[in-house]
């Protein structure tokens, strides 16, 4: 039986629908109605997740309430960085499809029989650490950026988020996941919506792994 | 101030996810937070609007119920067909910025100082009905498919919708559109939110009028 989906998204707008097209783009259709239903609040202006944590909790909890309350069954949230604020999404007591965890079991499966020892990320400092969390408990190590890489990478995420996602910041995304597995990252995960619309899997020289195409697998998975 | 926006989607969900990628284009941003706040709900299971048409009403009369009830403020509907089925979605009492009024408006300036006495309208049946009358009010006259090219047309509709927006109906919908303009058609409007999937302006000899461009332009404008 189909479920509607909810999707709090707007971190950033470019990704949600980027996401939103890679679900429909997954879903077996011969026509409209064999698509998931989804229900995609895209809120451009929840509180910053890196400088303003609690706010941001709870405008996600209010989003996923609405949400709720306008008839989705399962909610997924496009932003890796968010998830550190999932606490107030939780509380509504629908399933949410972590997208952290979801990736996390796709990098321990992208290099074939034996599971990877390091994985590279390409994240914010918030999604870094939720991807810290996650590899430790699996007993896989996280290749990071370093030193101003970090600033770089940061700098074409706001790229992105301007509308710009020309070959400038796509050289230096393909630059900053080329350090990570100069580092010993046998898997790099593009740990942050914005990445893959400057880097795709030919722009590395070990398997990427792409949250936003994790996490949409896993909607239609559920929900279709 | 800015408004949150409601979409009114799915039909089609690919049509629906390229509108919301469009009205993120044309709106001035430099970050996240420029951006206009959108609920979408891409609901791809509303009743076939040239079918059923009272089904289809009273569906997208609850769609647009709940999509107040989150906390929208304007609403809008990226599918011409189904303006024939806004009274469901009026009767909520919120602005329903109409797609058909807008692009006929559109269309009407696109020759320049002197209105087109002649418009072709690339549309399904319902479609054509509407811009007939909206067309007729302004002392235009409609030009429309004729013959088998109207199942051409459908067939061009399916196939974006079943996930094919590949050159074989590109081509088709060149055709078409060349059909117009030689029956007269001094700007044709693309009346259907499938066809700039295959059409861009440069594919017509004369003015293209996208009612999808049309409507996003009018969103940002209302909610910006």
């Amino acid at each position: 039986m189909a479920k509607v989906l909810g999707v709090l998204g707007g971190m950033g707008p470019a990704a949600t629908v980027a996401f939103l097209a890679r679900v429909q783009a997954l879903t077996p259709a011969q026509g409209d109605a064999d698509h998931i239903r989804i229900i995609a609040d895209i809120n451009p202006q929840v509180p910053d997740r890196n400088r303003q944590a609690d706010a941001a909790e709870a405008v996600l909890g209010q989003m996923a309430m609405r949400l709720r309350d306008a008839g989705v069954q399962v909610l997924a949230m496009p932003c890796n960085t968010a998830h550190a604020q999932a606490a107030g999404i939780r509380k509504v007591g629908l399933p949410f499809i972590d997208m952290i965890i979801e990736t996390t079991e796709a990098a321990l499966s992208a290099t074939g029989d034996a599971a990877p020892r390091k994985v590279g990320v390409l994240a914010t400092p918030g999604g870094e650490a939720l991807y810290t969390r996650s590899l430790q408990s699996k007993g896989c190590k996280i290749v990071r950026l370093t030193g101003p890489d970090r600033e770089t990478f940061m700098g074409c995420i706001h790229a992105v988020k301007r509308g710009d996602t020309g070959e400038a910041p796509r050289a230096e995304m393909r630059r900053l996941a080329a350090a990570l597995v100069a580092a010993g990252a046998e898997v790099v995960i593009a740990g942050c919506t914005e990445v893959p619309l400057l880097l795709d899997a030919d722009g590395v020289s070990v398997p990427l792994v792409d949250s936003a195409e994790v996490l949409a697998q896993a909607c239609v998975r559920v929900c279709g």
